[in-house]
This record gives structure tokens, sequence and C-alpha cells, in this order.
């Protein structure tokens, strides 16, 4: 990874360090690959405004999940009406924000959310967007990482329950049924889950236009994974195969839109969170990296057991290999980024990246144990 | 729990509600047990500066594990001799800091932080007092709810090194040795680790005396655990227990001072998270409560799958049960409080309270999806 080790030498640790460069070649071939698909940047994965601002002037949607993410968009420049609006817990002070900035659809997760966005639509004197969320109910044990699809969680809205939902928007003159949401869960690395959503999509599709009811947008909502692994090797998602397989597997309609709403792969490997080895203890039969950032900075691998890749941005070549936990200071046995790592030889100072940290890094962040946010620093 | 409808039918929920009058009893009845004993609150439970105030305003001592906490520790008026820090990762500017404030104790993790110790300490031309944290090394296998006292985590020094640390503490003209300090977990809820602990300690301890060695202080740590089941019949956590098993285990020398860190036990029940019903979501099969207060708010449930106890605040006695699926408003399968509640039939609007989220709850949360802090109320 781009490192100027001179310039840092200055500088207060933890950091997240992002890579604007790879932002932007990030975002080119995002758009090459998406052609006229309509791509929603997922702005839950990184608020952080210049991050917004440089991927709304690239021309991309917002995905927003609360009031404060509408806001955060509408300043950072993306345009209202390509602003979508989903989320399970939206309030009346947050939905009448959205009808009131323009956004271009609400994602809506249950009836009843439908019918309180008819009320308030009516109050405001504004007709709203919709598209419907339903849950596919794609079985987890096939794929387990798919966790947000099924029936006995929270989201969407369940198919026995989509045509009374679909009557009711279809219905009221204060709703304007645009189209269908899904969203299957997250870092999925494989293309078979999409053709399954693909697949199902199409059922309810035909069987609805068998009713004479043609949505007029398709959100296949997010989930594209990243390779954590090898950050380096596979700096970009794979956007051809994620387009492509939502190309032949949807067929659209003339006239139907594709939506989609990535964040993880968008700007998931453009951050690292740079710290720095505060000591390096020998315990018995094994050595800590202690470093500076902790899971107050980075919450994934104490949260949902996730690791970054580590390295030594301080080593050479020259130094032989060991092996170490890798652990952050807070007091909590769950931070830890790493055990029985092989990195270089680490000493006091060095300089130690945490990569991929782009999407659900400086998002989560908290300042737990009182410490101050790790700032955002930008190559 | 206290709460009064009416006050709160205008506020903005979700908000942490505090009762001081549950946390001045808990104190009065910490100290009739504690009698000589030191009581060093465990400022990372909960930092609010009004809760912190009040807590140092009862007399108890702070203890630290950043330079964040030792400032706001000194700044709600802890006398600085009162106060320990502790923590695998302090840096120089939060050691340089600590000294200067003229705290009590520095619990030292490893013999590494021991050499930055008293090269730091001469640089300021001030001794600094340590006690060093020593790694019982008690079995996790005995007693799940010890996480933090076994030998391959990162906390603590090694009962095989601990006589390097011993020599290298007593022989610096820089630090000051005052004793030995253990923690073996958290929301420990039998005192049998405890009696355990206070073994390994008079074993610890004797072995020194035989070599001339008298340690002044034994800090035994924290972990006293609340009844996060029933707060109402258990509010306050059984002090009398913990120092009876503790006076009675350590048999501790004339002139020699126990010391222990208590963060849950003091705030945890004094505090809610309250929120409010923005829908009652129809599942096929089941049914979802959901509140506007999300993990951001109160992490426990996500991380830990802690269990916080719900109660339908405006709900009277006329309301059938039903069950429900406890759900925030955050997009994120983790974002769930509970599953098949048994609670009073619940309609949209009302107060729903998670109890006992004094401790680690505030402290622990985040703006995640781009929402506001939830403010403390104080009653």
């Amino acid at each position: 990874m781009k490192f100027d080790l001179e310039k840092a030498a200055g500088m207060r640790t933890p950091f997240y360090l992002y890579d604007l460069e790879l932002l932007d070649r990030t975002l080119t071939e995002l758009q090459a690959a998406a052609g006229d698909a309509h791509v929603h940047y997922a702005v839950k994965a990184n608020g952080n405004p210049r991050l917004l601002s440089v991927i709304a002037r690239a021309g991309l949607g917002a995905d927003c999940v609360s009031g404060g993410e509408v806001q955060a968009a509408v300043d950072a420049g993306f345009d209202p009406a390509s602003i979508c609006y989903a989320g399970v817990g939206k309030t009346d002070d947050e939905i009448r924000l959205a009808i009131r900035a323009g956004i271009g659809c609400f994602n809506v997760e249950s009836r009843e959310e439908l019918a309180l966005l008819a009320e308030i639509a009516e109050d405001e004197g504004r007709p709203a967007a919709v598209a419907l969320r339903a849950n596919p109910d794609i079985d987890a044990h096939t794929h387990h990482y798919i966790t947000t699809g099924l029936e006995e969680n929270k989201f969407g809205i369940d198919l026995s329950q989509l045509d009374a939902a679909v009557d009711f928007a279809a219905a009221s003159p204060w709703l304007v049924l645009r189209g269908l949401h899904f969203h299957i869960g997250s870092q999925i690395t494989t293309m078979a889950p999409f053709e399954i959503l693909c697949e199902r999509i199409g059922i309810i599709c035909r069987k609805y236009r068998s009713r004479g009811i043609e949505f007029k947008t398709v959100n296949v909502g997010g989930g594209l994974g990243i390779d954590y692994d090898r950050p380096e090797a596979n700096p970009v998602a794979p956007f051809d195969d994620f387009f492509g397989t939502l190309r032949r597997g949807l067929r659209l309609e003339p006239g139907q839109e594709l939506h989609c709403e990535l964040g993880r792969s968008v700007v998931g490997q453009c951050g690292s969170l740079v710290t720095r080895v505060l000591f390096v203890k020998e315990g018995v039969g094994r050595k800590f990296l202690i470093i500076d950032g902790g899971m107050n900075d980075l919450l994934r691998p104490a949260l949902y057991g996730a690791r970054h890749n580590i390295v030594n941005l301080s080593a050479g070549a020259d130094r032989p290999m060991a092996a170490y936990d890798v652990v952050g200071p807070i007091c909590e046995s769950a931070d830890v980024f790493g055990k029985d790592e092989r990195l270089p030889e680490a000493r006091r100072g060095d300089f130690i990246a945490l990569q991929s940290a782009g999407a659900y890094g400086e998002s989560m962040a908290s300042c737990y144990n009182m410490r101050p946010p790790a700032p955002a620093v930008f190559i």
C-alpha cells in the first residue's frame, strides 16, 4: 500500500488513511461495468464527507439508512433524486426530512411503514416514490454469508405479504409504486447467491406482470464482497462479474431500470487504519504486538470476528519473520486484530496498517475508553 | 423502574435515563460493605461527567485506562492520589499526562511498559508509584466468565516473569513498587472465582514475603456482576458478599491495603436506555417490535450476545401479553435486543426501556448509521 514513512513520522496515530487514487480507479471500473445500471453508494459503509463528495462527483446515487445519512448525502452534493432511503426503523421526522429533501425513493420494509409513509406524504402534500423491499427467503444454510434475506429476520416484506403491500401502494394517491427492492446480505464473494436472487426476482416480476403490474425499478441491493486476505492483489472488487451476473440473470424488460447499492466494494480497499507499535510484549510462548489502534477505532474484528490483513509499514525486506498476536490497547479481551500473525520482526514505533478498513471502519468507530476519534488522512 | 410518562411525552428518544437516587443508594451500600478497602470506580464503565462527579463526591477513587479517562477523572473532582491507571497500551503522552496529574498508581501490564515508565518518570523528574498486574492464570474452563486472567491473553505479567519485574521495579530509583494488581474478568456472579483469586494472591504474597518484599497494596481488580435478568429485584450488587469473600480470603497483614476496581456494579443498574416503538411489524409467525434505539446506542447485545431486561413503560396491567422480537433500526442483522420476549401488547409510540444499561452503554456508543448520540437524562 502507498505510505510515506517520512511524512508519517510526525503524525499522531492511529489514523485512517484513504487512498483517493484507488478510490478514483475503483469508481472508474465500477462505472464501466455498471453501464446504465443505477448505482447507489451505501453511505453507512463510510460517511466521511470528503469521500462522499468524491463519490457524489463521480455521479453515483446514495443509499441512506437514516435522516442523518440523507442530510449528509445532500450536503455532499448527491442529486436528491438519486437518493434512496432504506431501513426498518424510519422515524416520522426522518421521513419528513427525506420527503422535503426530494429524495428519489423510499425502500419500504413493512406494510406498517408503508401506511405511515402515505400518511406523512399526504400531510406534506408531496407524493412519495416507493420500492417495496421483498424478502426473497434465500436459504442461509446454502450460503452462510447471506444473513439478511431470511424470513425470520427483521428486514423486508415476506413474499406472502407482498400482494397486500403492492395493493396498498397502488391504491394510495400519496404513494408512487416505483419498484421492488432486495438485499440478501454482505461480503458475498461468489456469484451464486446473486444468481439465485435474480431467479427469484424473475419469478416475482413475472407474477406481477401477469396481473398487469410492471415495476419500473428492480433494486438488487448490495452485498458484493472484497478480498480482505489479499487487498494488494485484488484492490478492486469484481464489478464485471457482478453486473454481468445481474444482467444475464435478470433479463429486464425495456424501460426497466437495474438499481443496486454498493458500499464495501466502493470504499473498502481504499482505507487502512494506520497505527504504531506501543510495545512488543514477550509473553510465555508468544509475543504480543500491542498497537495504539483499538476496537473502538475498528470494531469489525471484535464484532464479527473479521480479519483485516496486517502489514508492518516500517519493516524492510531485511527483517526476519516472527509470529505475533496483534492486539489493541482497549481493556477488553475482544480487542484483538490477529492471532499468530506472521510479520517481519516488529519494533516499538513501527507503523502497522490494518488494511481494507475503508468500509465499516470509521463509520462504526466509538470513543470507548475515552479515546479520541482517529482522524482521516487522504493521499 | 422510576419513569414519569407525562414528563417523557415530549422528549426525543432514545435517551439514557439515570436514576441518581439508586446510584446514591448503591454508593452508600458499597461504602458500608467496603469499610477501609480502597474502591476505585472503573471509569470505562461510564464516563458521563455528571455520574463521575457524584461518584467522586462520594469519595471513591478512579480506575482509568487511558489519558482521556485520567483527565476526565481529574476534571470530575477525583483526588489524583486516588487514581490508578491500567491498560496494556499506554502511550508516552498518556503516561506523561498521568505523572503530571500526580496520580496514585500505575497498574503496569508488562516488563516493557515498566521500563518505559521508569524512563519517562526520570525524564519528568517525578518517581512513579506502580502496582504490577500479575496474571494469576485461573482456569477459564472451570469458570467460563473469567476471561482475562489467563496466560494466553494480552493482559498482565505472567507469574514466571513476575520476579524479573519485581526486581526491576525495586531497583529503579524512578519507580516506587507499591503493590500487586489482578483482574480476572467481568460480570462474575458467584464468589468462587474470587475465592480462588484470594488463594492465589496469598501464595504469591507469601512467596515474596519470604524474600523480604511486602506489598503495601493488593488490588484485586473488578468483575463483580449485576443481575441483568431481575434488575428490580436486585438493584444493588452483593457488595457484602464480595468484600466478605475478599477479607476472609486475603487475610492481609497489618498496614496492607485492599484495593479494588468496580464499574458495572456501581453504575450498571442505575441506567436504562429509553426508546419508543416505531413499528409493530407483523411478520410471518412472529411480531417485531421495532424500537428507535439501536446497537449504536447499546452495543452489548450485538457484541457479547448480552441480554438486557426489556420493559414496556407505557403498558398498564390491563394489556394482554404477547411475544416479540425486539429489534433496533440499524441496518445490521446483529441489531436485535431480544427474541421471543414476552411483553404486554405493544403499540406504536410506547416507551420501551432496556434496563441495566448504566455500564458499558453510553461509554461504548457510536454514531453508526449517522445517528445522533443518545443524550443523558437524570432523575
